[in-house]
């Protein structure tokens, strides 16, 4: 093994996705079968002889299989999580075999609404079966257990990914050693729930559910919202203020102001590349991930089986999972008796910090998986 | 003056509205002419003979001239600060002559997008000119001279109302005894205007603009939007938490929240008693708002000239404008020189607060318009 440094500012260089179709199909949380169903992912860093390194990214909502690395040379940006994965970067792939998939219900290559539905030959759009948190956590065993990855050394998500690092620790208490859970929360808040209600509702105005999904404006307002949520009032502050970008604010006529501009953008191009009923389907996994209900509500309870270390990390500035919804998950898993390790990270970036490369942010995580990664040395 | 008491829960009774018509018309900030226009204002308590005991209240995004008493025996619901404002309450109707109206644009009787244009024939609709609250104020001070009010005693005013009072003290320096100015900010931050723009969006995806206005869900969103920025996080926590109204979570299948059933009956409540087009005018007078750009900015400058005394009232959950927009006017009056009193309200309930009876608020609120009163009363 290479001699790593974290000031390397080192790529996994060219990778390609792969599809493992899983035709034994899956009888869903709700009750509905899918009769077979496909998970596009992509691995980076090498798999030791004995299996023992594996590190899943779970990906939150927007997110997918491409977290590292280019699809070709001439590729505009990097997968999503390229500041963090990568030779001698926190999640070291010169140390560990990283794994990363697009979620069943996807829209970048999984089985998901823009599939086809084997039983009517069409799209399946928004009569896409309901998926869970725990769905996702028992398709992404399936495909471990395709890759032959018994135990991962390590869980890491943040977010909607985070949960799902929390759920495996249930789920499957043996198979991961370590869960990494960033910027996330044990349950969404009535808050949460009203945002995401408010952006399902504005994908519903402007699009019959079973059209097929195409630029929609509904979902960039859609996204437009969500983009507020990421974001705190000081980092929007410091980066638009109210600086106008046409028109006159003094005669009070025809002004756009830069915040909006941005929106505007951010809003149209999520529309052109992301699916309308995934959005749906994503934020209803949101809302009903309650890992505790399986215990009426005990958090610490449905801990106990829990056998993987923890490191939990929050943003101050984080006013969708605030640092004091990381402190719920903290005190449930000192409660439950768990190793708990985490941090709260002082950024102005708001929940977004999570994609950020924030210096203590990937100092803490860059640590916590080198002492993961000597475990797995050894 | 009959003796009073805060613990009295007298109503003004049975109002009436008025019109008033400016056949004068005017000339906006924007340039444009309206060449006549209409407001509607009510009016509870006496005018002293001296006409010194007058007390304007400003309305916010959604309000109106009726905020105290009833216009029959049998309505269901008293005026929109009926806790407020009467005999024995804060704003005292046995001291206070209270003027309250509903602002131009609006869309509850006074000349807005419902209107006909003379000139047309037909309703302005979209084509409303764009109104600011420099506007606003100047209409005001036009219904002052009509009704032989030189000078208020106080002008009082939450959250975009409170923003009016500002101005008044501005432009109109010797006709404001007092502003009160609650749960405001002297103007909009980038998240404000963010979620601003995200309502407008809602509207003007399902309506073609100039559609005369009639239950929209475009506005019904826009309120339930607006709705979730006015409670706190904590508050919604409290109401709502995850209590399911239809539905089985522990499927995860066709679930309602009960936030999310509230949400909904409030936006469509709304769709049906507003107008859209009223809603982007009042947003966007709010997102122009800023007298300091008068001065480059520079808020003390702009007050400099101000000569009434000032009341400043926040409240600690208050989100959307938050104590710390409270102390950007407090520290700018006082570093001007002014005469200025504060409060920040402890409450969970965000930035509805300000419309709730909360014990201390409305202890200040009345402790201050007493003095108020007091000073009338030589």
């Amino acid at each position: 093994m290479q001699a790593t440094s974290r000031d390397n500012p080192g790529s996994v260089g060219i990778v390609s996705p792969h599809t493992l179709s899983f035709d034994q199909g899956i009888t869903l949380q709700c009750g509905e079968h899918l009769p077979s169903f496909d998970l596009v992912y992509e691995t980076y860093g090498e798999l030791n002889p004995e299996r023992t390194n594996a590190v899943l990214i779970c990906h939150a909502l927007s997110g997918h299989h491409h977290a590292a690395g280019y699809h070709e040379e001439d590729e505009d940006r990097p997968g999503w999580w390229d500041n963090c994965i990568g030779p001698g970067k926190p999640i070291d792939t010169n140390r560990f075999h990283v794994v990363s998939l697009n979620n069943l219900g996807g829209c970048h290559g999984s089985t998901g609404p823009r599939s086809k539905n084997p039983q009517t030959d069409m799209p399946y759009g928004a009569g896409f079966p309901t998926v869970t948190v725990k769905d996702w956590v028992r398709t992404q065993a399936m495909l471990a257990d395709a890759l032959g990855i018994e135990r991962f050394a390590a869980i890491v998500g943040g977010s909607l990914g985070g949960m799902q690092a929390l759920q495996w620790s249930i789920d499957y208490p043996d198979r991961v050693a370590h869960a990494v859970l960033i910027a996330c929360a044990s349950k969404l808040s009535a808050q949460n729930i009203a945002f995401n209600e408010i952006a399902r509702l504005a994908i519903k105005m402007d699009s019959p559910p079973d059209v097929a999904p195409e630029a929609m404006p509904g979902l960039g307002l859609a996204r437009m919202i969500g983009h507020v949520t990421y974001l705190s009032d000081d980092s929007m502050g410091t980066k638009f203020g109210r600086e106008v970008k046409t028109g006159d604010i003094g005669q009070g006529r025809d002004v756009q102001f830069q915040v909006e501009s941005y929106l505007h953008y951010q809003g149209s191009k999520f529309a052109q590349a992301f699916d309308p009923n995934t959005y749906v389907l994503v934020t209803r996994a949101l809302d009903y991930f309650d890992p505790a209900i399986e215990h009426d509500g005990d958090l610490v309870e449905t801990l106990r089986r829990a056998t993987a270390k923890f490191l939990v990390i929050s943003f101050t500035s984080d006013w969708r999972f605030a640092p004091d919804r990381s402190n719920e998950i903290i005190d449930a898993l000192v409660a439950a008796g768990k190793n708990t390790a985490s941090a709260n990270i002082i950024s102005s970036m708001g929940h977004d910090s999570f994609l950020m490369e924030i210096p203590r942010y990937f100092s803490v995580l860059g640590a916590y998986l080198d002492s993961v990664a000597s475990e797995v040395d050894v």
